[in-house]
């Protein structure tokens, strides 16, 4: 069981830098606690925080990240990886000295390197919230987003006794964190996630060199190719930062390709059958 | 709009063989017509012929494929693919002259080519319905199994006054036909069934290997590795009669996987977006 919250243990302001379906959500997950903290929120674009300030998911909109950051005791990078980046230096630069700062982005060794390049370590611990949206911008946004997701935390040595502050938050919004490695979780999200990602584009990409359209798919077909239907902007970033892992597994996956393509065509009924027995023991792990 | 329809036109009897859940589903469907054709069920499994009996689904439960054969206008081979092939020289030699054969196997060339060993050319309409069920057995039919659904139809050359029959039963279950070539079409599922369904074992044993469990995935990942869950039973006799088309797709996937690995590595963003954006496109025709 969970401790009822009720506010942000020890946090009495927080800002939040950029205002979409992740840092909108936030807002109004903390708009909501029965003892609220100060919420200043900012966005790259001013219409997204007229309507987070319109209903009442923050408090204030800062006219700069620097004016946000300067104004509070934890403050949440939730903008994309090259984004959360290039802000790293300039919040720093704006923070009181005691006070905390995590990100949300998806990968977490570019952000952790970028706050050891501008001297930040001590002041930050990375967040990675497993949970998303369809949707995209502060309309896309609900309260109710970050409610028993897995939160992974990297908590660099040094940057211990910023932890708290930040688990505090993920707490008062009823998710889970988990503490793992900068470089371990970037690993891990090449294979679960990037991976997946690229053999379903390159998947799909094979369908429609042999003329299958995806209307031909049944719902199998449907379900493995679906990621070759993501929005490539937020993939130019998360490629760029690509952990070694990722090229690794889609060799590997091209050699298991091949394998695939001798066994049916010498049909290696049993090989074929075993090979489909233990994939669906590793995915009855799910 | 489809017509509304009261029986299957022209046909007063029909018999299936294979009460699981395509054939048991077809029967539940038919008992549910207006005006029902006379339904005679046979089963490998006795219990499933007598749930059927007594459910209503099916008037008479046969001893013998034979039995059931020789007492129909229109025989349905409602089994898997190699026990379709194996039932086909039996249930032909048994049918009445002016009956009519079809069967709902995944692969139409090896149903083909035993009709024509067997000499039934002219008898039979091969069908593959485009949709089935988690579940298996008698338990698992449901009467609204094929409403909507898509049901792909060969009709080999001498066999064309044998559709009107198939058609009738289609659509009086409310299906809709679609007449293919046999080759088009096994070489149609090879890509769009089994090219999938492989690429995800494929990608579920790269996984596994790199000690990733099913549990770290994230919806993507999930969703393409879903069919690493299949059970390989019905799959061995799919992959020993597979179309050329698999070891060949299989080929190119793993010549696209070698690709993605080399701009991964090589951080061409540019040519990442463009494959993103052009597997964007094909599945948006979905």
């Amino acid at each position: 069981m969970q401790a009822e919250t009720h506010g942000v243990e020890g946090v009495g302001s927080v800002a939040i830098l950029g205002l979409g379906v992740m840092g909108g959500s936030l807002a109004r997950a903390l708009s909501e606690l029965p003892v609220r903290p100060v919420v200043v929120g900012w966005s790259p674009e001013g219409d997204e925080a007229r309507s987070a300030l319109g209903s009442g998911a923050i408090d204030r909109a800062a006219a700069t990240p620097e004016e946000a950051a300067a104004a509070a005791d934890l403050v949440v990078l939730a903008a994309p990886l090259g984004a959360c980046v290039a802000l790293v230096p300039r919040v720093l630069e704006a923070m009181a000295s005691d006070a905390v700062l995590t990100d949300v982005a998806s990968l977490k060794v570019p952000v952790r390197d970028a706050v050891a390049a501008a001297g930040g370590v001590g002041l930050w611990v990375g967040s990675h919230p497993m949970c998303g949206s369809e949707g995209s911008g502060f309309a896309a946004s609900v309260p109710t987003l970050y409610r028993g997701a897995r939160v992974w935390l990297v908590v660099p040595e040094g940057s211990e006794g910023a932890a708290p502050a930040v688990e505090a938050l993920w707490g008062a919004v009823r998710a889970h964190v988990e503490w793992v490695d900068a470089d371990a979780h970037d690993r891990l999200m090449a294979l679960a996630s990037h991976l997946p990602q690229l053999a379903a584009n390159g998947l799909a990409a094979v369908l429609e060199d042999l003329g299958v359209g995806a209307a031909a798919l049944g719902p199998g077909g449907r379900d493995t190719t679906r990621l070759a239907g993501s929005a490539p902007a937020m993939w130019r970033d998360l490629l760029a930062h690509a952990d070694p892992a990722l090229p690794d597994g889609l060799r590997r996956l091209s050699t298991r390709a091949h394998e695939l393509a001798d066994l049916v065509e010498s049909r290696d009924l049993d090989a074929l059958v075993a090979w489909m027995e233990r994939t669906r023991r590793w995915r009855g792990g799910a």
